[in-house]
C-alpha cells in the first residue's frame, strides 16, 4: 500500500537491532486518517472472507483493528498481555516472545467472546518473527475456530514470521512489506 | 448518553470492590457500532473547544479515543504504561496508581508528540478514583500545554476523581454517570 509505504520511508526511524519507530504516525501518536485508510483496505481485500469477528492484540493493534472492523461492521476482541503465566477459568492463553522488548508474556481471551462458530480475522500492526501470531492462533485454535487470515500493517520480512503462519494454511496480508533495512534505508518488496 | 446507560445496564456487571465489568462491549470486546457512537457524541460536545489534540493511555482508551478523534479530524496520543520509574530523555512521565489493579505504574509520553501550543482533549474508558486523568494532566502541565477537557465513557461518581480534575479548572464530561453501584444494580445519575 503505497500511503503505508510513502509514510514510513518519509517518518519511519531504524533503530539497532532491526527495531523500526514508528511512532509518530502508527503506535504513540496515532494519524488516525492514515489508520483509516489502512482500515479500508484491509476491509476491501477480505471483503469475501465471512469473518465473524477481529482479534487483535494490545496495545498498538487496536486502532488498526478498530478501522477495519468499522468499515467490516465486525465486533474487535483485544487480546491482553499479561507477564505472568496464571491461567484462571474462562480464558484461553498461549506464551508469546516480544522482540522489541526481549520479554515474554501470556496472551488472553475469555472464552466468552471466542466461540468454535467464529472465522476470525488477525490484524496487528507488525509481523516480524511471527511469535505474536503463533500465539493468537493458539487462542483461535484452543477455541476451535476458523482463522480466515493474519493482516499486519507492516511485515519485516527478513525475519520470517510469514512462513510460520502460512505453514498453519492461514493467508497472510501485509499493507507495507519491508525486504531489508539499513540505517537510514528501508526497502520494500 | 441513554445508549451506553442501556448497554451498561443490559450488559455490565459489578465485582466485589466497586469494579464495573465492561469487557463484552468497552474493554476486552469492543462493541465497534457503540463505540463510533460515543465517538460521535464526543465530537458534537466538543466541538468548539479548539482542540488540537486526543490524548489517552492504554490500552482501554484508544478505540474510543479513536473513535472521537477520526469525527473531530485530531490526532490521537497514546501515553504508554511502564511498571518502572526509569526515566530516560525526551519523554512528560507521571505516576499513576491503578484502583483496579492495585499496582503503581508510570505514564508516559514522548515530548516530539506533545507541545506548549497543543490544546488536548483527555479521553479514557473510566473516571473513578481520578488518579489516570491526574497523571495524565500532569503530562500536558509539563509540556506547557492546555488541557480543554477530560472525557471519560463511564464515571463511578461515588469514587469522586471529577472534583480533583474540576479542581485544576478543567471541564469534565462523562457519557454515563453512575451515582452508585451495588450487587446487581446500577443507579445513573
Amino acid at each position: 500500500m503505497k500511503l503505508l509505504e510513502d509514510k514510513i520511508k518519509k517518518e519511519g526511524k531504524v533503530l539497532e537491532g532491526g527495531i523500526l519507530k514508528v511512532d509518530g504516525f502508527l503506535n504513540h501518536r496515532l494519524d488516525v486518517k492514515l489508520i483509516a485508510e489502512l482500515g479500508a483496505d484491509i476491509a476491501k481485500e477480505f471483503a469475501s472472507a465471512g469473518a465473524s469477528l477481529i482479534l487483535t492484540v494490545e496495545s498498538s493493534g487496536i486502532s488498526i483493528a478498530y478501522a477495519a472492523a468499522v468499515k467490516m461492521g465486525l465486533p474487535v476482541l483485544v487480546a491482553k498481555k499479561h507477564k505472568s503465566h496464571n491461567i484462571s477459568d474462562g480464558v484461553y492463553t498461549a506464551p508469546v516472545f516480544s522482540f522489541t522488548h526481549k520479554t515474554e508474556n501470556t496472551v488472553l481471551v475469555s472464552d466468552e467472546y471466542l466461540s468454535a462458530a467464529d472465522r476470525v480475522l488477525i490484524v496487528d500492526d507488525f509481523l516480524a518473527s511471527g511469535n505474536a501470531a503463533m500465539g493468537l492462533l493458539s487462542l483461535i485454535e484452543q477455541a476451535g475456530a476458523t482463522c480466515v487470515g493474519f493482516v499486519a500493517a507492516i511485515e519485516k520480512e527478513e525475519q520470517g514470521g510469514r512462513a510460520l503462519i502460512e505453514g498453519k494454511g492461514v493467508k497472510v496480508y501485509s499493507l507495507a512489506r519491508i525486504k531489508e533495512m539499513r540505517a537510514g534505508e528501508i526497502i520494500f518488496k
